[in-house]
C-alpha cells in the first residue's frame, strides 16, 4: 500500500485552481464544445492558464486569451502623437462581437491598477474611452443582454495590490488581496460549487420579495443623500445566477452580493453622494456629489477626478441618467472585510449603488425580446457606458414607495428590515 | 558643468532598444499615423513593450498586441476534446485582416520553442494547422501580396535558446541566443541604420544580376541533391527590403541574407536532400528526401517528423509544389555563426532553400496587379502552406540553365560565382 500525500487545498495554487474552477463552473457554466474568449491582464497568466485548463476539461472548442498589458496603455499616454488618442483597434472589437455571435463564451480576468491613468490628461483619457466603448458597443450588448454566458473573476495584480496597502511591503499587500478574493468567491468552502448555489438561492429569494413587492420607486436617506430612484415600468430584480439567452446559467460576476434592477431613466429626482471612492479606468473619483430633476444630473462635484467625472457625464445623452439601482447590505461579507477595493466588482457588493448609462433589459420582464423603443418606453437608459457608483453605508436607509404613494422600510441602518 | 555617464551601448537592455528600434524603423518602415498590430511571445512582453514606445515615437496612431501563450496551447493538446482541432478562432484573424485592410501595419516578434508539439498526436497538429491556415488566409494574402509594410524580428525565449544549447544553463543559452540575434539584426553596428540600408544595396545589387540573367531555370547538385527548378515566366528576383503597394519599404525579415524568386510550379524535377532540420509548428523535421515530378512531389521520406511532413504535403493540392527558391551564400554571417537555429527565419538565412506551398505575387513582375489566373499562367503556385527548407551547403552547386539550354556556374561550393 502507497500513502500519497494529498495538495493542502489551503495552498496559493490549489486555492487558484479552484478559483479557475469556479470561474468556468459557476461563473460561466460553461458548455462542452462551446469557444470561449478570456481577456486578462498579462500578469495574470498564471490563473489564465489554470481557466484555459479547467475549461478544455469541461469541453471547450477553443479558449483565446486576450492578454492586457497596462504598461504598453501608458506608453500611449507618454509617447502617442494627439490623434492618437480618437483611434481605436475597431478590429479587434469587431472581432470579440464576432466570436460571441458565433456563440462564443466571455471571461474577463479584472485586475487592473485603479490608479494608471491619474496622471493622464483627463481629455485625452475621456477622448480614448469614448472612442473605445462605441467600438465595444456591439459586443457589450451581446453581454448586457445575455445573448451569451459571461463572467468577470478578480485577480491580484500587484498595483491594484499596492493602491489597497500602500504600507505593506508588496509580497504581502498581493497575498492579503489574494486571501480578500478568495474569501469572497468562497474558494474555501469545503464545496464550492454547493455553496455557490446556496448563495444563488438566498439572492433569488431576496429579489423574489422585492419583486413581489413591484414598488414605483425607492427613496435613499443619508448624509449628504435623499435621493428618490423610480423604477421602471415592469421592472424585475435579478440576483445571482442567470440563464442566458443561449441557455446556459452563468453567474456575471464573481463575487456577487447585490439584487439589482433597472430604474426609469425620467424618474429619478433629488440629491446623492458616494460612500466610496470610484476607480474609473485608472482614475480615482472621489466624494461624489450630484443632483438629479426628472432624471437627469443637473449639478455635479467630486473632491478627486471631478473633470473625469464631468468628462463621463458629456459621453452621450444617456450618461448623466441612471441604468442601474442595487441593494447590499452593510453586513456583507466584502463589506465586512472592512476594506476598500477601488475596484468596482468589490465596492458595488459592500454598498447599496446606482450605475450612470446603459440599463440591462434582463432587468425589464420580456426585455430581452423588447425593441429599443419598447425598452425606452418602459424607462430603460441607453448609452455607451456603465458606470457604477457606491451610495449605501450603514448611515443611508432606503425605503420603498409604493403605486400609491405610500412608503415602507426596505433598509435601516444599511440593513434589510 | 555636469558629466552625465552615457548608457553603455553595449548592455543587454541597450541593445534591445536598438532592436526594437530597428524593428520600426528598418523592419516596418511604420509611417506616421498608421496602427500597427505586433504579434508575440508572451515571454516576449519586454521587446513589445520597446517596440511600442518606438512606434508611438514615430507616430503610430496606436498599437495593439496580441500576446500568444505557448503554455496555453500546450493545454490545448492535453485537455481538449478531439473535435477541438478542426475548431478555429476565425474571428482573430478576420479582425487581423481588418486592421491590415485599414492600414495597420504587422510586426511578428517570433520566438518559437522549436519542439513545443513534437510529442503530439501529428494528425492533431495538421488538423489544427489546417484550420489555421485557412482562418489565416485572408490576413496572410494582404501580407505576401504587400499590400500592406510588414516585418518579422525575432525575440530569445528561453524554450528556444534551451533547444539551441540544451548543455547550457538557460541563463547561458538566452545569452547566447541573444548575442546571435543582435548580430544578426546588426544591433552593434555604430549606426544601425545606415548598416541596413549598406546590406540591402548589396542584396538588390545581387538580385539585380540575376534578373538580367533571367534564367528559365536552377540546378541544385550535391550530395543527395540533382534538383532542377524551373523558373516561373516573368519571375523576378529580390531581397533586401521591399517597397509595400502603401509606398512604405519595409524589411519583411530580420534578419535576411536571401535573394529569392517564385519558381514554375510545373517545372521543377529530380531528387533534393534537407541541409538543416526543420522546425515547423514545433515538431522537429530533420533528413528531408523528396523526388519531384513534373513541379509535383511524387516521394517524401523524413528522419524524423516524416507523419507531420505526410500531412503537410496533404494540406492541399499546391502544399506538394514550390512557391519559392532562394539563394544564400554559405558564407552569410548567420552561416558562419555555426549555429542551427531551428528558426526558418535564422536558418533559411544560412542556407539556399526552397519553400512548398504559396508564391509571391511580388516575385512576379507585375504580379501584385495580376488575378490568381494571370499568376498561375506564369507558373506561380497557390496554397495555405508557405513553407522554407534548407537544401543549401558548402557541398552543393548551383548553375543557372538559360532559355537556350546552355548551363553556366551561379554558386560553387556554396558560394557565389
Amino acid at each position: 500500500m502507497t500513502v500519497q500525500s494529498l495538495p493542502d487545498a489551503r495552498s496559493h495554487e490549489a486555492r487558484l485552481d479552484r478559483l479557475a474552477e469556479i470561474a468556468v463552473r459557476v461563473g460561466l457554466g460553461l458548455a462542452p464544445g462551446q469557444e470561449l474568449v478570456i481577456t486578462a491582464p498579462i500578469e495574470g497568466v498564471g490563473l489564465a492558464r489554470l481557466v484555459t485548463e479547467h475549461a478544455y476539461r469541461a469541453g471547450a472548442s477553443l479558449v483565446t486569451t486576450l492578454f492586457e498589458d497596462e504598461e504598453s496603455t501608458l506608453l500611449r499616454y507618454r509617447h502617442a502623437p494627439d490623434e492618437s488618442f480618437d483611434k481605436v483597434n475597431a478590429w479587434l472589437y469587431e472581432g470579440m462581437a464576432a466570436a460571441y455571435r458565433s456563440g462564443a463564451a466571455r471571461l474577463a480576468i479584472r485586475g487592473s491598477n485603479p490608479a494608471l491613468l491619474a496622471e493622464q490628461d483627463p481629455a485625452k483619457v475621456a477622448r480614448a474611452n469614448r472612442a473605445m466603448a462605441r467600438a465595444y458597443r456591439p459586443a457589450l450588448d451581446l453581454i448586457t443582454q445575455y445573448t451569451i454566458n459571461w463572467s468577470i473573476v478578480p485577480f491580484a495584480s500587484p498595483a491594484w495590490a499596492r493602491a489597497m496597502f500602500p504600507d505593506e511591503p508588496e509580497g504581502v499587500a498581493v497575498a492579503r488581496l489574494w486571501d480578500a478574493i478568495f474569501a469572497s468567491a468562497r474558494v474555501d468552502a469545503s464545496d464550492p460549487v454547493a455553496a455557490w448555489e446556496a448563495h444563488n438561492r438566498e439572492l433569488q429569494t431576496r429579489a423574489g420579495l422585492l419583486n413581489a413587492k413591484a414598488y414605483a420607486a425607492l427613496r435613499f436617506r443619508g448624509p449628504g443623500t435623499d435621493l428618490t430612484v423610480g423604477l421602471s415600468d415592469g421592472h424585475e430584480w435579478l440576483g445571482g445566477s442567470t440563464r442566458a439567452q443561449n441557455g446556459l446559467v452563468c453567474n456575471p460576476n464573481i463575487p456577487t452580493e447585490e439584487v439589482f434592477t433597472t430604474p426609469h431613466k425620467d424618474r429619478v429626482d433629488g440629491h446623492v453622494s458616494s460612500t466610496k471612492p470610484l476607480s474609473y479606468q485608472g482614475t480615482l473619483i472621489q466624494d461624489i456629489r450630484v443632483r438629479f430633476e426628472g432624471g437627469r444630473i443637473v449639478e455635479a462635484q467630486a473632491r478627486t477626478g471631478e473633470a473625469v467625472l464631468r468628462k463621463v457625464l458629456e459621453t452621450d445623452e444617456g450618461a448623466a441618467r441612471l441604468g442601474e439601482v442595487a441593494l447590499v447590505p452593510f453586513s456583507s461579507p466584502i463589506s465586512k472585510s472592512g476594506l476598500l477595493f477601488y475596484n468596482t466588482l468589490f465596492d458595488e457588493n459592500a454598498a447599496s449603488h446606482i450605475a450612470l448609462g446603459q440599463a440591462y433589459a434582463s432587468c425589464i420582464r420580456g426585455g430581452t425580446d423588447m425593441s429599443a423603443d419598447e425598452l425606452a418606453g418602459r424607462g430603460a437608459n441607453t448609452s455607451l457606458i456603465h458606470i457604477d457608483w457606491m451610495i449605501g453605508s450603514d448611515q443611508v436607509d432606503v425605503d420603498g414607495i409604493t403605486g400609491e404613494g405610500s412608503s415602507e422600510p426596505v433598509m435601516r441602518g444599511g440593513e434589510w428590515v
